[in-house]
């Protein structure tokens, strides 16, 4: 376990005290303000758009319409189906007809209603599984399906694994709609430079991403939009699209009227614009020998991807992957699809398609293991992947630590859980008690379907402090804290020389975006690249001053040295050194993520270049009468690989329990007709906190030889695997089984 | 000659549209605005600054004393001797006592009243010989001498070599006080940021100067502040040392407030507060043998600094090395002072040291011809350096084409000079021709007493459009049209592909500033640099498709083709290949000027690591019962080394020449008790176009092995030679010599 050494924030003062500045306190003299106007229809052929009466509107300036793009009105990440004006079709109740850009928001809200879209409303599809059969309706024509995509997976002969099998378990699962409810909703500023640059200011997790669709709507050139990072109120993988889609539509009227535009999203229009998670409906029939080894799966997943595309295609790839949880199984048959629906559309949120699967697979193993007569831990001991096994997709683990079986260890050890399970009720008494079990593994950053680099900038001063710029985007978890810790101990300096520029889209590469919690893996493994060319560079300027050779130099409490005991010099006169003789501490790092390989076809290759080992316990107690859950103590167990800021990595761990928390017991939105059941707050209940217990963050530390900083990410880990330990105390506590989510004990019956 | 086939501004539509945005048009929601307060004396003692009244004034936010001064108050580049804020001793009346800062500019400048400065007036020292006598007061007590500065040459026996000459001439000359009279006066706007960076927008010609000042006024680190360039209306070497003071006390007022602030300067502020270009007194004795050969100089230049050091040091340094003119000459005694007096202080300025010393020299050269009974052609023909000669610092020309030959032929075969010579007045006439002839060579950039280093970053995008940023800034000259037309060049694109960013002080390393006629030469091999690092990276992918070696590529016509006629492929295709294999066009790089020496006791070294030559004529007219001065024609040959943008280079020409017409016989500003004559353009007779004559540029390249893109500077040469041509050409005219600048031709004595 890591000691709780480091616990520093480099945005801590600016935020507590409210200085911190957001999308919308960024003021500028002479902006124009924009609002969307939406198709109030989930399904509707659209005839026209009536703008003449809302921009004759007191204050209206000018009201957009797709007529308006001079670019490419439909844009993606992966399939350029999202229109960012609906134009002809419409497709869900998150599609906007229209934007209406005036001197002040009020006046821009006032003028919504007079906005007449003229429309005929067809009925809209909303079950995946209707979505599926021959004949639906499809929800966009030219694609010829309502298939988004199928992924498989094909590993020797799980039918006849399954048939042989002493047990096979068979069970069905939903999960919900979720929304990532971040404080901040979308807010985007654009100012159109003289330069004929559009500046592009606001809450989004991937400034580069942004910049696609602002390049895209306004038919410019990449290097004519500079996206700037600004502070952002969460994101939990939220902020993408709807994000960037915003900022395009409010760079378009900034390029129309000539004048800096800011659009504010209210929390109704960004619950019921933005893509939330997605839907599962899952189907496993899992194969056990009398042993209790797994001996085969069939898996069938649909997904619901709502009205557009978005990144349903790696949602459910890692669903794919790891369908099967961290166990080795020999055989195995799955097909995971991604579907449209007239529904909102769905796409990237903290766990992207791990939360799902895990809650269908480490139930799966729980109601194994009972009716096996083994005990929930025993199961997965015999089942888990160690050192050297090999995945469902033909991976063999190894090149790090395989350290399942420590975060079990550890997780067990903490919470007692073992002694605990048999205190459960399964059903008995007035107040019920249960302990749950659940772990995972998963892959780390994008594998194989994404490309994953990164890259840095460190930049020493004459007066030796450091710049130091990461193509990584601070979304509120504390990136940038961890760039600057790694920095200087990289460097063997104290952080207070370090200062954190927030990037540009024009000052660096792409870094790809803060998501798959690869930021400090991928940006550390720049920041260490970077920092070993300006060590190079120092140490060749004081190695002849230390009397060894440049690459022996040690960079340790704010000197260089001769670690064989020679002489050493002061990182502030290495610096005067090298300035001295006209060289510059400048470098630019990269770090390539190392190859991975995926065959779509049979759903085999080395699917992730490395993986993330958790393991969580909740106990919790359910009254018999009124149902109601209270959890009591929640304990997390993960392989972080090396600890850089304990304090923001335990926050990590609170972060995603209570997220899972939500997950687990308390978050839907129902889409009756496609019409979402929560706009706001007040009817979409994320866990406040008395709903949350008491947690415990368990950090284990395998240094990863393939991260170059030994981190690996654990943003969505300590998120995905709560849910299902809360099922599996539950059903301990209940004596009955919760397949769907959330979960709700239903009480006189 | 070169032909003008390059000719673009990527800022022109912007600045003729009136779209540009200079600091003062920069608008900040809630900006407070600043103004200085004046010391209103030459020379006092200051016992006491009550700003009480002025602070209890309508609108007054604040009024900011040395005693509001965190960090260091006096600063300067090479001497930290001028006072932000005086506190004690006046030394000029360009010192400032206060700033008022108010809500509005107007209640700002209304408080300026009611400042109370209780000094006690002290008789100002006003010339520089006086200062230098022994027992003068002194205008530093703390450096204990007025002496900033004295530069010598020792070379050979000058006294022996005067001694034996043939022919001695003696003469001495006067030149004037003059302002670079940029369009836009000093403004700034700071914003202190959340994150605590104090960021710093300006019209200054050199951010990274300007950053030191703020953070030295401020008590911070480099890395805390952050100078952003903004577009800027005119420099001419003017925007450094006052541009950045003004910049440093309107960041400490937004830094004392918490709010933006800004401060632009009107024009009397401006022209009292800024540094000006150095009035000289120049004592020559030159002996010459029979045959119209140099035997040797003795040389003493004083130069007034003003009441503070700036760069006279380096000013007066380059007219050391420059103070015989471009002709081998054997024997040197060379003295070479900057003197402070409680004039405003004096710094660079186009030319920086050049003008003065040509001024001398190129008359001396015409005297000794007529004294000698040759031509003025002809003494020059005799004397000039060539391929190999020796200057008279000790350095062998070579390295790069020595030219001066050329452009003599050049100037002289386009202006007809010889022919014309015969027709000269000598002061016969009412109305009397002249024509006169001047030339020079100029060390390139900073030389032995600066520190020559450049950077760029070159940034290519998934689209194949192109950023570019160097560290260099644009000084309204053209700066990033010609770094764009040269990174087009390289990689065989077209222009339109590239986009200039401009850079900020957190973005890249120190390119040093733009002056020195440097920015083509140092940018243009940073630029050279990171663009081949781009090259290798583009080549490495696409030589295999082409089937030649990654080294054998060439760039060309939007292709990279294989020269021994095997395949081609696009730009865009190779960048998309890059791409595709996670690598990324981006590359950093830099230019170091090759090494150069400088003993400073002997003033022998090789001075300048290449050089520059040039040769003008000016054809005029005189009225003889006026004495007004009318130009007929003038022509300019320079050596440019290689040619980046055409229209440019031919615009520094008719600039260059211009201003060296106003120095030559229009523009001054006396300083009578340390108060100036001028401060606004009513009093200060700069050039209109109807004192302009017919202007020709002559354009000659020879590409310089030493710059990376073969480019040299003319940003200052064509302004150092107008000035002695015409003062030849009024001689030849009127029979009469002008010592002294500017040059007026009295009549009726």
């Amino acid at each position: 376990m890591g000691k709780m050494t480091r616990a520093w924030r480099n945005d801590a003062v600016a935020k507590v005290t409210g200085r911190a500045r957001y999308t919308d306190d960024l003021k500028l003299h002479g902006v124009l303000h924009a609002v969307p106007v939406y198709a109030d229809h989930a399904r509707a052929r659209l005839r026209g758009v009536d703008t003449a009466e809302a921009a004759a509107r007191p204050g209206v300036v000018r009201v957009l319409t797709a007529r308006d793009v001079p670019g490419q009105v439909s844009y993606g990440q992966i399939q350029r189906d999202y229109p960012m004006f609906v134009s002809d079709a419409v497709r869900s109740r998150g599609d906007v007809v229209a934007l209406i850009v005036a001197q002040t928001r009020a006046e821009a809200i006032a003028a919504i209603p007079f906005v007449r879209a003229d429309a005929e409303p067809l009925p809209p599809l909303t079950d995946p599984e209707e979505a599926l059969r021959e004949g639906a309706p499809l929800v966009h024509e030219s694609k010829g399906t309502n298939v988004v995509n199928h992924h498989k997976v094909r590993l020797g002969d799980a039918g006849a694994a399954l048939s042989q099998a002493h047990l096979v378990v068979e069970e069905e699962f939903l999960t919900s709609r979720v929304e990532h409810a971040y404080l901040e909703p979308e807010a985007a500023l654009c100012v159109p430079r003289p330069d004929g640059v559009m500046e592009v200011y606001g809450s989004m997790q991937h400034p580069f991403s942004t910049r696609r669709f602002v390049a895209a709507l306004l038919g410019a050139k990449l290097s004519e939009v500079e996206v700037r990072a600004v502070p952002m109120g969460g994101g939990f993988g939220g902020k993408d699209d709807t994000a960037a889609i915003v900022c395009a539509r409010t760079a378009l009227a900034a390029s129309l009227t000539g004048r800096p535009v800011k659009t504010t999203y209210d929390r109704e229009w960004s619950m019921r614009e933005s893509y939330k998670r997605h839907p599962y409906s899952l189907k496993y029939e899992v194969g056990f020998d009398a042993g209790g080894l797994i001996a085969g799966a069939r898996v069938r997943i649909a997904a619901d991807a709502g009205a557009y595309c978005s990144v349903t295609p790696w949602v459910t790839w890692r669903s794919t992957v790891q369908c099967c949880g961290p166990y080795a199984v020999p055989a195995v048959h799955a097909d995971v699809y991604g579907v449209h629906t007239n529904n909102v559309f769905t796409g990237a949120m903290r766990g992207f398609g791990s939360p799902q699967v895990n809650f269908a697979v480490e139930q799966l193993m729980d109601i194994a293991a009972d009716r096996l007569g083994i005990s929930p831990v025993e199961i997965r001991r015999r089942n888990m992947v160690r050192q050297g096994s090999t995945t469902i997709t033909g991976q063999v683990l190894g090149g790090h630590t395989v350290s399942l079986p420590q975060v079990l260890d550890a997780v067990l050890a903490a919470s007692g859980f073992e002694g605990k399970l048999a205190r459960c009720s399964r059903g008995a008494g007035d107040t019920m008690y249960g302990i749950g079990l659940a772990m995972s593994y998963r892959g780390m950053s994008l594998g194989a379907e994404g490309t994953d680099f990164n890259a840095a900038i460190v930049n020493v001063q004459a007066d030796g402090s450091i710049l130091l710029e990461v193509a990584i985007h601070e979304n509120g978890q504390g990136a940038e804290s961890a760039m600057v810790l790694l920095l200087a101990e990289q460097l063997g300096v104290d952080k207070g020389r370090i200062r954190y520029r927030m990037a540009s889209t024009s000052s660096i590469p792409d870094g790809g975006t803060t998501v798959a919690s690869r930021g400090t893996l991928m940006g550390g493994g720049a920041v260490v690249d970077a920092a070993s060319k300006v060590k190079a560079k120092l140490a060749r300027v004081a190695a002849p001053a230390l009397g060894c050779r440049p690459e022996d130099v040690v960079f340790e409490d704010e000197f260089l040295s001769d670690p064989k005991g020679g002489g050493r010099i002061g990182f502030d006169d290495a610096v005067r050194e090298l300035f001295g003789a006209q060289e510059h501490p400048f470098a630019y790092g990269s770090f390539r993520a190392p190859k991975v390989t995926w065959d779509e076809e049979t759903g085999q290759g080395d699917a992730y270049f490395t993986w993330v080992y958790g393991a969580q316990v909740a106990e919790l107690e359910v009254d018999a009468r009124t149902g109601k859950v209270r959890l009591l103590h929640a304990w997390a167990a993960h392989d972080v690989g090396r600890a850089i800021n304990h304090a923001a990595l335990a926050g990590q761990f609170y972060g995603g329990m209570a997220m899972g928390i939500g997950y687990g017991l308390h978050e839907e939105i129902s889409s009756a007709g496609g019409v979402l059941a929560a706009c706001n707050f007040d009817k979409y209940a994320i866990p406040r906190a008395k709903d949350l217990p008491e947690m415990t963050a368990i950090i284990v530390e395998n240094a990863d030889p393939l991260s170059p900083s030994g981190a690996k990410g654990i943003g969505e880990p300590t998120n995905e695997l709560m849910a299902p330990a809360i099922a599996n105390a539950l059903a301990r506590a209940t004596g009955r089984r919760f397949n769907s989510l959330p979960m709700r004990v239903e009480v006189g019956r």
